[in-house]
């Protein structure tokens, strides 16, 4: 992992949506890409904000007073503590950046929790 | 700055290259844009990796050991206490993420050392 990173590449490495995988690491952070599609589960993250980038696609971020679109080039963090739902109609590619323990569904937990493989 | 961020409309709001500003906070980090063009100088981070990622143009980031060239859509993590120095062609633009206390030109100082605004 010391050299450059090759987003498209790593994209097309990832088989369902939602299965996160870590590209890369600054400091005590991981750089995550994962594809989405559908809908997630409402989660959120008490100890941590989120850093969403979107690359290709256009993701939903649901908050619960509001729904923050976000296309390529374009970014929004998620506040830590805020309760967010992210959905996608189309397949949408998307990197994250957040603590190397940050847990994907957060407090929710359940069968949607995967620990990303570094790829 | 609790909305999403449009790279493209941060970049033109930034005058000349190496004027970094701030777009926006995860946690105890900034994400930072930035246009390159020309050489930038010699330095390096003692306590923290840097991400560099590219959203146009093409970003040689010198190392001492070699040059890694890096396009849109791809990203490189500079370790902490490695020396670099960016240079572009042509007009590069950047989203760099790192700590909040980091300064532009490291342990090197000097004249292009800027405290970068918020926009």
């Amino acid at each position: 992992m010391d050299d450059k990173i090759n987003l498209s590449e790593k994209f097309s490495l990832l088989p369902d949506a939602y299965q996160p995988a870590i590209v890369g690491y600054m400091n005590d952070y991981k750089l995550v890409v994962v594809k989405t599609q559908g809908e997630f589960v409402w989660h959120k993250h008490d100890e941590t904000d989120e850093l969403f980038i979107v690359v290709k696609g256009e993701l939903t971020i649901q908050l619960r007073d509001r729904d923050v679109v976000v296309g390529p080039g374009e970014l929004f963090v998620v506040p830590k503590g805020v309760e967010h739902c992210p959905k996608a109609d189309e397949e949408t590619h998307i990197l994250l950046i957040e603590p190397r323990d940050t847990v994907n569904t957060g407090d929710a937990g359940g069968d949607r929790t995967v620990v990303p493989v570094e790829i």
